[in-house]
Parts: structure tokens; C-alpha cells; sequence
């Protein structure tokens, strides 16, 4: 008699997951907004890696005992890391590249061939690349800056390191604004920074990374009805699509440059650098990771 | 002149995770061999879920820091525990069923409505299940089943509940057996339970959870040639799959019950209860976990 005919299928399977599976996460809170999981998986699994980018919700009063813990998780090689946690995150990372020294959070770690998890900030590289994507030139214009927070900060970064002729950082906390430019000053030396709001007159090139329009398509960081038809304008909010700052500027005849536009340079660079962070290792990129850390957060 | 004609397309994504994702985990060391995270998020998935079960490997050296924190990940409501934390994540939950508590380790962990964590063992339900299904009678019968380590006391705490006849536990190392009948005694008043090895004629059904024979298909857990033809002979090893006892059993006309048949059981019951743990939480099975704890682990 044979039983064996008897045994029952095998149980069904997916094919996105097994035990050999390298994580990836997004910590942020809240957390279900968040679009890094199904656009980075997909970018990962383009690549033809057994990878996934998962959501993970961390509550803020938990942050500082659970995030380090989650870095000790064999299998995890990288971590996107969004509000209200860049700061946060650089001080329990061994290593931050210049842009997240300069701008006082990460928004990608990834851990190294010597297991050490090293960070970098690449909100501004989104910014940059899609304004040089749609041509707009920034070597040599004078540019306008609004707001000088953790999103300010990281495209000031990148907005220097292209040698704008005139760099303006505007921010209603002034001070704010003095601290980021007091910090670039001294990485690029030669550049002309001003903190204020200068005339749009003289501007070529403004971008807003205020919060002031998000979620709110009546509110605007720019009191005005109209903007000089030679500026591009870029706003870095991405929800609502077209800010009230957008509007007015297309009204005006403005060329103008969506925060959306931002996220697939944002992408390729996460995933560049969680996955490359072994070669870049050897380089001087990174940086060691001095008990400055502590003033570097407080930009 | 219409620049937003020149937005590049959106970036790809996937379409089984996304910030809305719960996430379930399995964890052991290794975690390379697991087969949960394709088979049990297909369960997931066929149950129309947005949820993901992932491999989660930590270090035995870090598992007691570790594994608490990832218990605080606020998307995350569930967690197969595998070789070897089925006995340390008992310590680390609020309230065990009463087949945890017998066996001294949980298979299964879930969050409850009021954010605590409840545990099981099903190591056992998925061998009971395979056994039933493939008509094997064990109400009354005289069962033998040899190994009383984690697994097999959760296959002796399961047996019990079945009411056999006799119930034999055999192991090598004496005492663990009378452990196991010492404890499932108190449990299961009336039954008939014996530590030792009887004479297999007297037998009807046996069950090897030992591992002896487990990536070895020339040892078996018995040293005889053949075996009484009346015997269904079940072994828990998974690989390979016919084990030498299960070759022996074959050649001598015995039913023969594979170890991967107990798989399609055992998921169910752990979605099942990682699911449902909610409503669960209303019942007496769940048990409020004592202090009492520290001994049972030492099963």
C-alpha cells in the first residue's frame, strides 16, 4: 500500500522573500507615507539583488534604545532615514560623510565592510540634480535660498559645492540662516554667502525648502502676486504637487521645477550609496566621525 | 514655452510593500535555511493582507539586547521564533499559552490588542496534524516517541492532549524524559506516560523527535534492521527527507509519515494565532505568565 501518494502540495510560496533576503528599512514617524518601500525594493531588485526596503515605524520617545538595537540585525546592510530622525541618527553612526557634517543629519546609512554603519545626507542632491536635469545653471547665478532647516541645510550644502556667484539663505529665524552659512564658509572658503532676502530683481535661480505651502496649496514662503519672469523656480514640498509659489510662478511665466522631480536622483543616490558604502570605505569622502558629532546636530 | 512637459517619468515600485505594510519576522541563527518568509507571507498574501513575514537574523550574543527592541518596532506584530531562541523569547513576552508553558519555549509570538506580547508552541501541531490527516489513529493507542529536547516536548505535550493509550518517551539522556512526564503528568492527570524504551511490538505508532538522523542519512534513532509492520512511523527530521528510520519503516511495510508534512500545518498555525491573537486574547488558553517562567524554560 503506498501512503506516500497521500502527502499533501507543498505549501504556495512568493518569490520577493527568503531566508537569504538582505533588509533594508525606512525609520521615520509616522511612517505609512513614506514612499522609499515600494520605490527603492523596486530599484533594488532592478539591480538583481535578494533585497527589500521595508517601512519601520519607531516612536520618538523609543528612538534612542530601539534604532541602534535595529542596526545589530545581521541581515540589515542599510537604513533611509526620514522625519523626525536625521538628526537623531548621525549621533549613533560611526562614520558621516561631508554633506551630513556640514548639514547636522543623515538620510541614508549604510553599514561597511567592517561593520561600521556609515551615513550621508542626500536631501539636497535630489534638488540639485533636478534643477541640472532641466537645465537650469547655477554655476556663477545668484541664487536664492528659502529656509535654512534640516531640508535647507542639506541643499544649501549642495547648492555651494556647485559655485553659485551669489548664494542667499533666507530663513525668519535668522539665526538659522547665519548658522548654516557661517558652517559652509568654512568648507568652501571662496564662495559669497548672504543670509537675507535680497530683491527677486537680482535673482536667477530661487528655491524653497520652507515648509511653508505644505499640505496648504493658499499658503506661500514669498508674500507676492507675481515673480520676475527670468527666475526658475524650484519649491522642494512635494505634497501638494503644485505649491501656491509654483502657481504664481507659471502665472508669471517663470520656468518652474517640481519637489516630485527630486525623488528619483534621491533614489538612485540611496541606493548608490547603501550598496556601494564597501569601495567608498577606501575613500576620503568619509570621514572619521569626531565627538563633534554633538555640535554638528545642533545645526 | 511648457517646461513641465520635460518632468521625467515617475520612479517604479513594487506592489508588496509599501509604508502601510505590518511586518512579520522570523528570527534565528542561522537564518539563511528558514522557509517562513516565502511560505508564510504567500499565507499572508493569499489572506489579502499588506503584510510581509522577513528573515531577521541575530547574533546569540546579542540576542537578549536585541531581540526586546525589535518587539518595540510599531509595524511590526508578529514573530516565528526559530532554533535557537524557542526557550530565551519565552523570557522576553507577557503571557504564554499553555502549550509554551509546557514545552518551555514559544514558536510563535504576536502582539496583542493591548500592545503586549503573547507566545506559543506549535512545533507539536503541525506533526498531530500530519499524523490525523494521513488516518492515523492516536486516541488509545500506544505511542512511542523518542527525543524529549524542544521539539519533542512540544510533540509530547500535543500527543497527550490526543489521550493515547500509553504514551512512551525515550531519550538518551534519561532525565529529560522524566522531565517532560513529570511535567505533563500534573497537566494531563490521567494519562498513562512512561519514561524508557518498550519492545516496538507493543507499539502502534511511532514518532522520532530526535535528531538523530538530521543531515545524516545513514544514523537512525533506533539500531534495528527492520521494524514490526503494524508500526506508522513518523519522523520530525525535515532533511533529508526520507531518513534512514524512514527507509527502514518503508522496506518493513510500515505507513511512513514525513517530517515536511507537518509544514502546511504548522503555518496556518502560526498565522492563525499571530492574526487572531486579538480575539484570542478574551479566552483562557492565554495564561498570564507567572514568575514561574524561569523554571519552565529549563525543560
Amino acid at each position: 500500500m503506498n501512503f506516500t501518494a497521500l502527502r499533501p502540495p507543498r505549501a504556495g510560496s512568493v518569490d520577493f522573500v527568503n531566508g537569504r533576503t538582505r533588509l533594508y528599512g525606512i525609520v521615520g514617524h509616522p511612517i505609512e507615507q513614506v514612499r522609499s518601500p515600494e520605490t527603492v525594493t523596486f530599484e533594488l531588485q532592478r539591480r538583481d539583488l535578494n533585497a527589500i526596503l521595508l517601512p519601520i515605524h519607531i516612536k520618538p520617545e523609543e528612538f534612542s534604545k530601539v534604532f541602534p538595537r535595529i542596526l545589530q540585525i545581521g541581515n540589515l546592510d542599510g537604513i533611509v532615514v526620514t522625519v523626525p530622525y536625521k538628526g537623531q541618527a548621525l549621533s549613533h553612526i560611526h562614520r558621516a560623510g561631508p554633506m551630513a557634517q556640514l548639514s547636522g543629519g543623515v538620510s541614508v546609512i549604510g553599514r561597511s565592510l567592517d561593520d561600521r554603519w556609515v551615513g550621508e545626507m542626500f536631501d539636497g542632491v535630489g534638488c540639485i540634480a533636478a534643477l541640472l536635469r532641466r537645465g537650469v545653471v547655477l554655476t556663477g547665478r545668484r541664487v536664492l535660498l528659502l529656509g535654512a532647516g534640516g531640508a535647507g541645510s542639506a541643499i544649501a550644502a549642495e547648492l555651494a559645492r556647485c559655485a553659485p556667484g551669489d548664494l542667499f539663505i533666507h530663513d525668519p529665524e535668522t539665526q538659522r540662516a547665519a548658522d548654516v552659512i557661517g558652517k559652509l564658509s568654512k568648507a568652501f572658503p571662496n564662495s559669497r554667502m548672504h543670509a537675507g532676502l535680497p530683491s527677486l530683481e537680482e535673482i536667477d535661480v530661487l528655491v524653497n525648502a520652507s515648509p511653508v505651502g505644505m499640505l496648504d496649496a493658499n499658503a506661500s514662503p514669498l508674500d507676492v502676486a507675481r515673480l520676475p519672469s527670468q527666475l526658475a523656480v524650484m519649491d522642494a514640498i512635494m505634497d501638494p504637487d503644485q505649491t501656491k509659489l509654483l502657481r504664481i510662478a507659471e502665472e508669471s511665466g517663470c520656468q518652474t521645477i517640481y519637489g516630485r522631480e527630486m525623488l528619483d536622483s534621491q533614489i538612485a543616490a540611496a541606493c548608490d550609496f547603501m550598496l556601494d558604502i564597501r569601495p567608498r570605505m577606501a575613500e576620503d569622502v568619509v570621514f572619521q566621525v569626531q565627538q563633534s558629532f554633538q555640535s554638528l546636530t545642533q545645526v
